[in-house]
């Protein structure tokens, strides 16, 4: 793997390692022209990639399903995502975390490259990428605790796009979203399924407490998130239950407590769905409890580092 | 609108027209991360855009769904085209016609591309761009006619994305090939809805003939084609009835004909599904007056054009 | 059937005529036990009746399918009702117009009112009222137009309520109006069915316009109203062509125009769904061709009865 | 709270207690015109109100979803229940129980009312009354058990009205009951969902026991019955596995046995479904170990109650 | 075809003719493992087969979407299926009429068989049988009119086996007629789609008049009736409007007048849905006009030639 | 039960004992003209019958969804079918193994018979049959494993025909094993339900081993097999958990193993789906320790059976 090396950050695309300004994909690339692209996000505690290899080991799995043959193994794509990592990671204040993005796409389409006869395998364009996390933006989600609303627009079943891969051809959530932000400009989607059942986020899973237990989707219907297995086993360790099930809008109204889980911001209290309040509409014990614990497990006071991080001017 | 000129084909892209090897995406654009993007791709004869009104009509429609709001007008980006077109024309042999692909994604994702605070509204991403059409790739389907097969994976439905936009969000057509090219490589994908009627191919509107009747599947579950709009005026003009309504595969399997309507190669024969002859096997007779009257319509022997057209190396 | 004169608008029930005042019903009543009431609203113009045995039809319909028994006969019930009506336009200004409302409900529940056996058939309760249209909380639809929003919940599907009939078990409106009220409080719900397509607002058919044909759902999913009966024979006079199809969001974003069709002020105009414009935003020439073809059939001009109504203080 | 003493029973409502045989709605309420009204029983044994609190506490889940506001606490509702509780049963033998029914609609419908403006905020009508419970009319469910029938009519799906309310907007019901009494005019409806699962029958949740385990439909198509509650308690008491899961028809005509859980009877044997015994068509002995254990926890026999209670004439 | 003559009815039995005692299947053949059969029935008038060929032809097409080649062109099966009416016609009297089955099933398995190998392809088993119609089992429908019951059993849907096949895999209903023949042991049980949609009867279609026109369901979930396109061109030629649409239990109760269309009675009158009348219970104008068309078509009194075949003993 | 000694096999068929050469249905039997028939297949290990009492209660229930009566006690069809097994089974080397198939049909169609008036209560036909089993042809399940592919062809869902029951209208699996083998003649068919969940193959169950975990479908939509229940019987003694969920073809795919289990070859590995390898392609450890087991519990090498199996010439 060639690398250019740069005052700017790195991105890894197509084998190279170049800055970020010249990290560009054409625009025949399938995943512009297809939505064909799976991807993984994965982000830093204390400047080092956390839980990296579930993200990346769930990349290959997604990249099993849509046949992308990229040719690299996963070692070497592990070893070029920590490359790029450290060396971003350099440029930025100790107190940063990065946002490390792997994405993969089926690849260029030499047809419309103006390659004259098409029949070429196509080679998956793979890419890492990172960013430096803006905890400012999820403040509100640690004060007051975020508001989901249910848009009409519903979830791609599984029999047309499996959501246990992280794909990104999701232009649904788009549409949904402005249907969300019509209630609430701050609001964030929560998707129902074609039943009904509530799903997720976009980029977090949604989860809640009723007596104690926390609750989850099924995944049949959602992505199996990494953050969401960390939810899993932090409950294990404290003690609470944790159980999948088929759950709907009224299950969350009367939910006593709500949140998502997702890599950036680990668990997001959620406090009304569609201007209701859950429970007594303030963030919930168990909630506290899950980030504390999380903290404590990564060593960085989660919900601190958001308050305390600056808002951008 | 600044233009730099160049020997090499020209992309719209942002506002500017830049020769095509510099035309890129930046990782960043919700194109790329979300499959946010709709399109049109329009084709010339005599290196004429056809139709190309009604396809960036569609484009606006498909737009107005998304709330894309581009800051530019029918008219500018109409303007837009026809600069690209005449310039890459004139680059092409006189007997060259081109593809034209007009898309639109929701803008850059700022807070991936390193900007400080996110709230920025968007700016939708505008391109332009051209291709030669290689004739050659679908020249069996006017010999032999093309083989469809209908793989398990559904089309996604309205509530989710309606397909009457011309969307990119379509990972789900990807893994349906993958499938389709088990039981035959050529083969092209036909996919039903939920309900399992008949949808649409990759691409191109599927219609049959049953007793001297076109079939088509209703405008619930496809995309309102342009070229199909062309079969429906044909139709019109030559008495042969056109109709609409749900078809399943049985159907399919035991029409008269069958046949693709679709911009590059206009009207594509389909002489076998699920390794089943349709009618004799061969193309039929109303596919190919359907294809004579468009030839006359627009001066160009359509599969003249093709089967003439240079296999390459 | 025994009248007791008054002062005060009468109101036909369980076979007698007594003072709105004194027209209640038990609490053990099964339609307000268990929502099992169908019912019918009719509008006069000029104080007579519009329609009204079409509305009576209907009712018997809806009757005959919860096997409703109410021993009165067709001219029976035309009778009490127009009794009523005669009334109670006697009490109100020459230029008020009356909502008459026909409903019925499965009877009593002889168990929960203290009976002792229960098995006793329960004879259905029949209804009879009036009340004076006020016309001036349709104003803003003669004004900028209606505005529809379509929330998540969905309307009732045929194998559960059929929706040709008129019944009253509608809890699921009163829920999705409150979604919709999050966007707009004075949005109109727009309910899509179970597999995404559009069927119809609270007391009103919805239909939409594009290049110039009148498009309505099917009757699989709506109530076959007797306003857009009128709608249909309007058109038919007027040469506008009428279809019914499925529709989807997709298509009311992108129609030239839409309305209701409904009792109270016939055609409403709807300008915006989903806070988009409809075609221009404007109530649209088709739609006011109705009004005013409808106004003329009438003989009273439907849009400025609307507008000259005084707003209550 | 005002209240007027009576010889007969009171009746809360409105914010006042009144003699039953005042206890009147207006023909103008939504609890009428739309069915917008959610609903509790709860029954006495030895003439005080069981798990009480717990009904309450669903009736505000179900007032919580439809956005009633009473303005009335929990406390309040709590203490005007039990006031109308221990009046009425004053008036009753001792050996007599009661059915206690609290429900709220949404308000009254002021313009159907002739009120001018309409927009004023409704308020919720609130009621609470009493009935004797007739034992007799169960007294078959325990000598030969109840025949179950399932008509081709489907439960409402959570996505229009989550049967996690008992809301009363059930005409399905009604119209249900008359296919099922085709079959057998005493046989209970036992609805499927859209998918084809068991739901409940009216007014009561639906079990089965195979194999030593009782076994229940999940809560995602039925009421979360306070009944069904005290089964899983006593389950957990006597040792006998409880699990939630699908169940078909199938299932039903397989079992061992089969029973309701009901507030007024609390378990009811069920010995047929359409016309097929269950098991080997006689009271089961999981049963009839419920309905003992029940009986134990409460210091009443359950089913010496209905047994012994005289048969009207 | 070697023919074995004899005095009792022929049956062709995997390309021989033998007496109908003798006609006998293997029990390892896939008709019977597997339901893998596809058939026809015709009936004849006057003892010569009516609409031969166009049964014939969807037997072919049935063949196909089975992949069953029998290696017998469709003349070879037409001629075998005219020498056993001749030969069975000849063996009743005049007056009577035949029924004429032809069968196809994926032929034997071999395995069962008790052959060593497997693998050897599957010839498929050719049957075509006749026996006498036997006319008074249908007089009712020709007195009082049929009753048909919607049972909860729902039709198999298009996505798993096709209805426009005529296919022999119907344990469903089976199922569906016991449930049926709980509310009439003479009824006939008319089976829904799964979104609720009436498709058809066993062995007939279903059809209503409403408003003077003839309504059948779309030919997406039943089978396109021989004798239901004998019912179109009557329409046809009487002038009686025809139209597909989807139709609900709703609608057949509030038909005018509804029948069945069936090659054994060409028309069956149908007067009474769930108990409940259709029209007024009687049998219809426009379903008399039919039958009268069809027999003058014919040259035989369909009616009078059922009510005058005797009872048997 | 009368029986005729036969050198040959016996049969046991409406009530007597037959040489196989003389076992045929009539073919007015239900089974063929209706695929009215429920059956089940049991295997001999050391040709003693396997679990044939769970295989027969399994009959009896699928049975009594049917209300088949045949008048046969379950001791009476156990003797008849030990009986069968006793005799052929001595006509076979010692090291040969027996299927053993019961099947049951609804009874002869009399009208179709010549039988005069139809009325006669149907007697179900009962037949009791064996058959080598003929190992070779399993025999790449055991060493390189078996390929399974989806079809387009969903399973019929349970509100038609409940797979619970072992039915044999099984058309479906026909059409879906000719569009399976347009991929690979030797692929197994995996259908997926309406809603795209993995169901199971023709006769088999199909289960996946994720991180140690034994997943299968669960009993909504498939047969629960006797294999099956084996399968779930050793895991609990090898201290292997398993579980039942949806499953979708992503999780065949990313599974770590796969197998079927069926009554012939107990548990056959399954390495590929879709033409993907499943986990490393090979037979899995789990896998083979359940074959492992199950050998030992019968005293039979279950594979070495199957692979010293002589391959038929």
């Amino acid at each position: 793997m060639s690398v250019t090396a740069s005052g700017e950050p790195l991105v890894f695309l197509r084998g190279q390692c170049v800055p970020a300004s010249q990290a560009h994909m054409r625009i025949y690339d399938l995943g512009i022209i297809l939505g064909a692209t799976v991807t993984e996000m994965t982000r830093t505690f204390r400047q080092a990639p956390y839980r990296l290899d579930e993200h990346l080991a769930r990349l290959y799995r997604s990249m099993k399903v849509c046949r992308f043959d990229t040719g690299m193994s996963f070692d070497e794509l592990r070893a070029a995502t920590l490359q790029v990592v450290e060396h971003n990671a350099r440029l930025l204040p100790e107190t940063a975390e990065l946002g490390i993005v792997n994405f993969v796409t089926a690849g260029e389409n030499t047809l419309y490259a103006g390659a004259a006869g098409g029949g070429a395998k196509m080679v998956p364009t793979v890419c890492v990428h990172t960013f430096p996390l803006v905890f400012s933006l999820w403040r509100d989600f640690f004060t007051s605790g975020a508001h989901v609303v249910v848009p009409s627009t519903r979830h791609i079943p599984p029999q047309c796009l499996d959501p246990k891969m992280k794909y990104r051809s999701r232009l649904h959530w788009w549409v949904a979203d402005a249907e969300t932000h019509l209630a609430d400009p701050k609001a964030i989607s929560l998707l129902l399924d074609l039943d009904g059942n509530i799903t997720e986020c976009a980029g977090a899973n949604f989860l809640i407490v009723r007596q104690g237990v926390v609750l989850s989707p099924t995944t049949r219907n959602i992505l199996p998130g990494i953050s969401r297995d960390v939810v899993i086993e932090l409950c294990a360790e404290l003690g609470i239950p944790f159980r999948e099930r088929d759950l709907q809008t009224y299950d969350v109204i009367n939910a006593d407590e709500a949140f998502m889980s997702t890599t950036p911001y680990c668990v997001g209290p959620v406090t009304r769905i569609n201007g209701l309040p859950i429970g007594d509409g303030r963030i919930g014990p168990i909630t506290q409890r899950l980030l504390q614990a999380w903290s404590a497990k990564v060593g960085v006071d989660i919900v601190r580092q958001i308050l305390d991080y600056p808002v951008p001017a």
